[in-house]
């Protein structure tokens, strides 16, 4: 079934090239011609590593998010899976991207009395989320950008998909609006409307097809309960973690601190819905843990829930470029939130409103002091709360204190 | 089936002294010592008469009120029909009201996107629809009184209904929740909370039993399609009203300015939810119309909806009775805006925020003269636009000029 494959450190790439890039840094390689022909998505997939999803000075993550900005959208059809609504945009030379609507303005908080599993997805927490865990030098995203769409000329008139099509409808303030077919909020009661025609996305770059690159679905640990009521384990156990780090795969490697790596990026951005992770079957356990999904991040700025920091409290383990990397954005000159502010202006959206409003912003620096604060707690009870993964650690390319 | 029945002017009561109340004025009525021991809520059946519900000068009608929003709560279980969530509840002495939730602030207006059939149902609309109706003179809409209710002790401690029990939750936010089980927003992504107890709801005066008061329900003439893309008939067609009038029961009587007193009422607070109204079968068809279930009122006040005066328009003809009063609501000494909000205040839940807010009560002002304007246009190409049932009319007790 997978031809062509084998434990190389990158998809379809020799592992010699691969790991020289990673030595030599992305700009000294120097790709072949047939490689620059290759259009965005394919050099991106092409870039995939055993360690991470692109080397944040690619000079084809600008060219590729320029693509999914730009390039004309030749198809777009409801995409299976999950409980909302979502297209799967094509373009010219077989690109596509996963596109999450707008549903609700910038500055609608998330209803108190919500549970995190009927929270709706924000178009602007998956562009937020992208720039957020490359600014972290976790580089786990795929690419994704924001993106204006004229929904009747761009899905409307061009979609094959029927069961889509046959809920758009024009909306009694005269704009084109669609719902779409799911689980979650695909009714006329919720539907996503243009103003009348233009309407805000996000648009994500799809990974390489299962067919060549399957990756394997881990549930989390620390996953919730999906329930009004129940407690899940780790709820309930102060020393839940003592059971997970004998549990493989968490036994050993990196996976351990991976899984804090991904519970830091979520209380930062206030994300409880991460109920499962993906790894590439090729690499085997000894890789990295796509951070896909982040729709539902966002969500609150005027609340924190420290319970997404549960890996990182009850296991008091962190990777060490990790807790250098987040030292750095606590310095007045590196403040999260300003870096943050200034990468998210390079997104297309950006014009139309900032992608994240100043509370959202100001919300991240108060979470990353809580980290550090939680890093601290444990180190006056543990001595082995850092774990080193820079020095004596080859395999991994991320250099946390020269970025 | 139904027993002491007959064509009388009322209720249980003979029509003499019906018809003496109606000379004298209900302030002069000398009640029988059984009927002064009688409960506010059978009283006010008592009182319902061929011409309308209540008399506004009948002093139970503050009892009534005040019974309601004081009264012990003995049982709350869901009420069937409709589609949304509402309660009967009861009380000591056989007293019922139904009961609809808060489920939106008082600021929210009603998504541009969203179609008059998708709207939720607000409690303060069915509170200030009373008084509304009130004010104008009809007399058409059983008593309604706001209530700040504690949903743990007076609906899911002592409910009997299971299907609705079940449905109770604690939010993430520590407040007291439930959905109940119903056609439209009925699920844990729209739940009805309490504060973490407290909640505002309505409380609708019950009207008698169907077995010793049957009604019948009228499709009216002017009714939406209930279609996201069908237009109704009278939206088509300008001399839709030249059929609706020769028409019964439209051709004889006042059914045609009773039906064109409700489109007054409903555009003031721009309800576009009259599908149906009804009638009390024993009054036959020579007898007022009861305007209930007003929830999708008052939904949005930036933009008013002409459609819902095409009665008016279409068959430029009002009640004279109704015309005064209107022109009297216009006057600067009488302003319906500022008498609404005087009204409204003796409502108990105005003490906890107004029940309606400023930019609500203004559009009523401008909504007013845009129905006077229609009058006049009306009355610079017809003569028999005003129907005189004040001179010669002695079946209706109204008397706007009194008032």
């Amino acid at each position: 079934k997978i031809q062509n494959w084998n434990k190389n450190e990158s998809f379809l790439m020799d592992s010699n090239k691969q790991s020289n890039s990673h030595e030599e840094g992305y700009d000294k390689v120097t790709w072949t011609t047939d490689v620059e022909t290759h259009p965005p998505w394919l050099r991106f997939h092409l870039g995939i590593s055993r360690w991470e999803l692109y080397n944040r000075k690619d000079p084809n993550l600008a060219q590729l998010t320029h693509y999914l900005a730009t390039q004309h959208i030749l198809g777009s059809v409801q995409k299976k899976g999950g409980t909302q609504l979502k297209l799967l945009i094509s373009f010219p030379n077989y690109g596509q991207a996963l596109l999450k609507p707008m549903k609700q303005t910038r500055h609608a908080e998330t209803d108190v009395n919500l549970f995190y599993f009927s929270d709706f997805e924000r178009h602007n927490a998956e562009i937020a989320a992208f720039h957020l865990d490359r600014l972290l030098g976790f580089n786990r995203i795929p690419p994704v950008v924001g993106r204006l769409i004229n929904v009747t000329t761009e899905i409307k008139e061009i979609t094959t998909d029927r069961r889509l099509s046959k809920t758009f409808f024009t909306s009694p303030a005269g704009n084109v609006c669609f719902y779409g077919q799911c689980e979650y909020y695909c009714s006329v009661e919720h539907p996503v409307c243009g103003q009348p025609h233009m309407l805000e996305v996000s648009l994500a770059t799809m990974l390489p097809d299962l067919t060549i690159a399957p990756r394997r679905s881990w549930r989390s640990p620390w996953r919730r309960s999906y329930s009004r009521t129940k407690l899940a384990q780790w709820e309930k156990d102060p020393a839940y973690c003592d059971t997970v780090k004998q549990t493989p795969p968490y036994n050993q490697g990196t996976r351990l601190v991976d899984l804090i790596d991904m519970a830091v990026l979520d209380f930062l951005m206030s994300n409880m819905d991460r109920h499962h992770y993906e790894t590439f079957e090729q690499f085997g356990n000894n890789t990295f843990l796509l951070h896909l999904d982040n729709g539902r991040a966002f969500g609150r700025h005027s609340q924190d829930e420290p319970s997404i920091l549960a890996p990182l409290q009850q296991c008091c383990r962190i990777r060490r470029s990790t807790f250098l990397r987040l030292r750095l954005l606590s310095l007045p000159d590196f403040r999260l939130s300003d870096i943050m502010r200034e990468s998210l202006t390079q997104d297309p959206l950006s014009r139309v409103a900032p992608l994240l409003s100043e509370p959202h912003l100001s919300a991240l620096d108060r979470r990353l002091a809580k980290v550090l604060q939680v890093v601290q707690t444990c180190q006056e009870k543990h001595d082995d709360v850092i774990y080193n993964d820079i020095e004596g650690h080859d395999q991994g390319p991320r250099s946390a204190v020269t970025a």
